[in-house]
């Protein structure tokens, strides 16, 4: 064979084995109760409008749903999505629509189109970490700025804006997960959604606005989303039905200005030409149907109340320690823990495999490999029992780590709370 | 508005909108007869055995088919398509395949972790547009060998491979369409594939052996697959479900050395994350049934009988001059027409349009934009009326540019015969 080292691209060079694959590798087995993952929950799956759908779909546009279709997506989709981008606010019509394949080939597609190699990119800390891995793949020089309860730290942002800029640094988009964020379920309030709207003005700076949670609120009112507040045409959004409806189908879109969407559309043409054609009929004639309202509300409500239950265990089991604490998220699918700084979640993950419980370190999200003493919880997959054993079985560890001193109080200064 | 030409990555500059398209958009009229597409036939679509296998695939997997799935694809399927390669006289085990968002993805995943900007690699003169736009958009410096009734001219390719050996250049891949060439209908004879083979081993060379058509044989005995014959492993393999099934799935695998798919995988994982579940637990229960070989003998019966009308076409309405002359395919969806040299089908493309007939401009295929008195004909998707009324039309077209001298008789030294 050819020897591989010598002939792999600079990009397959920057694809490193994720340590978190590695470690979850280790939580296979079936007596472990991961809150690792980030799946929705598979009892929720509205399997017999699907099959009820799919019916409809084949009767009605077997031949078209079956055939090549255009990069752009079909269009009794994307009117269906203009629908979508009203309920919050948005007026947009087809032109602002491209259809992926889900919300990773948006990221993707937005890193292909505008990054090179050291181009400087500002992202939260912690921030989604497939977010991380396409941008990084595009050879993206990331640049952390903290999150607080509030979401991003906008002041924290505009210093580092204004620095970028008086070293010259043609800084090429923020990236932002501004509802119930990945990984840590904080919501960004409509204050400093101002600011951001603020600052991309002002640095005519592009926003990536990731939105996969939005509609999955258990409480409280919406903010307005950054496409909306928009004045100009500084905003693309990425969006999915894997949370709404179901990921099986790999279904995803894009909304920008039409110019924008014109270049992504070229650039998905080579990618793979285009969005598979059944999965976008079966999703049309969900949304036409009105049922994605009602499945919502269903979701909604089951994953409410996963999220009390989370709450309710961590608030009985979990120790009372300075510096433990969690996020309150008021929808989507995770929490964050942070812990006392002496506590290495990296460390800690192998005794709570050997406990039979998961989670993924929260370093893993941080582009600046801090955050030890963080780690992100799921609770939309568990069952209501995996969930209070779990977290009875997560605090043990975590207590046993505090009283043997685990971890090596690394990353101090960077740890942003 | 940022603006967006200050901020596109180069990639993004690699992608020009494409002529083609441009021309196609003229091509939308109902009255246009189009040999233009690729498209397969969509009577022959089986469709009420998809609705079927979707009733099981609900029933049976709806839970899983309809969550995420790992990168590399779903088991069932996998297992599934080690039988196909069976078929073809290739040993290879479930760690050889994944699956891709159809074979576009595998063309774009090859560049990804084997190209960058510069790398030389041999293409096909003709070649497949879609792998060309990939290719380049990674910066290739593509090289074109050309292509006659026995496929590639291994000769030119050896001699070329020796002058960049000469030059200290670092080729990275020899591309291929071995079986019913896209565009051109030609299949590489064994005693070239021998050819290949050895040239893999003496330059050390990858070879990407991309194969949607081979199952689509209408007579004649098929030569051994590239893959089934290397002893190196220098090969990677891209298949399709397009068009053995159906295209709006859009299912592929690539076939590889296992440490090969890792690479690619991990690559796919930043890209998608996963193919779409619904489309592989369909593909998979299809080949499961057995359905797929009696569906591709359906396919090869309509489309042999539409190739041979199209054949007979051009014997009653073609001109004989000199220099006007066709391929005669053993399989697939195109032939290829040359024309003598002083017509252009560029030029001669907005005349057939005026005459409700098109057809795809054979310079498209060139990647050094020789082929100017050449196109592609695609009979798979016109209906038998179509092709006899088109090819009518179309000699129609050609016998007015040849007595009008239409053409600008340009890239005669680079016309390869």
């Amino acid at each position: 064979m050819i020897d591989l080292v010598k002939n792999y691209s600079i990009m397959a060079r920057r694809m490193k084995k994720s340590i978190i694959r590695e470690l979850l590798k280790l939580t296979a087995r079936p007596e472990i109760i991961s809150f690792a993952g980030g799946l929705p929950d598979p009892e929720a799956f509205p399997i017999d409008m699907v099959e009820d759908i799919i019916h409809t779909v084949i009767k009605e546009h077997g031949k078209t749903a079956l055939q090549y279709g255009t990069t752009e997506g079909e269009l009794i989709l994307r009117e269906e999505l203009v629908k979508i981008a009203a309920a919050n606010g948005e007026t947009i019509t087809t032109d602002n629509l491209l259809v992926t394949v889900a919300s990773q080939q948006g990221l993707d597609l937005v890193g292909r189109v505008f990054l090179d190699p050291s181009d400087p990119i500002l992202v939260e800390l912690p921030s989604y970490l497939g977010g991380l891995q396409a941008f990084k793949t595009y050879g993206a020089h990331m640049i952390g700025i903290p999150v607080d309860g509030d979401g991003i730290r906008t002041d924290l942002l505009e210093k580092k804006l204004n620095q970028l800029r008086a070293e010259e640094e043609h800084y090429k988009f923020i990236y932002l997960v501004p509802d119930f964020q990945n990984p840590s379920g904080v919501t960004l309030s409509t204050e400093r959604r101002h600011e951001i709207i603020r600052l991309s003005e002002k640095f005519d700076v592009l926003i990536i606005e990731d939105s996969p949670y939005r509609e999955l609120r258990f409480e409280g009112e919406a903010p307005p989303t950054l496409y909306s507040m928009d004045t100009t045409h500084n905003i693309i959004s990425l969006h999915t039905f894997s949370k709404i409806f179901v990921p099986g189908l790999r279904l995803g879109w894009i909304v920008g200005h039409p110019d924008i969407i014109s270049k992504l559309t070229s650039a998905k043409q080579s990618v793979d030409l285009c969005t598979p054609g059944i999965s976008q009929f079966i999703a049309a004639e969900f949304c036409r149907r009105g049922m994605i309202w009602t499945h919502i509300d269903l979701v909604r409500e089951i994953y409410r109340k996963k999220r009390d239950l989370m709450l309710k265990a961590l608030d009985i089991y979990m120790p009372d320690v300075p510096g433990l604490r969690w996020t309150k998220p008021q929808g989507g699918l995770f929490l964050w823990l942070v812990l006392p700084r002496e506590v290495d979640t990296e460390e800690m993950f192998h005794q709570a495999v050997e406990q039979n419980v998961a989670y993924v370190i929260g370093s893993a999200f941080h582009c600046d490999g801090s955050g030890r003493n963080t780690m992100r919880l799921n609770f939309s997959f568990p069952s209501e029992e995996q969930i209070d054993e779990g977290i009875k079985r997560l605090a043990k560890v975590i207590k046993t780590a505090l009283a043997s001193g685990t971890g090596r109080g690394v990353d101090l200064e960077n740890q942003h709370e």
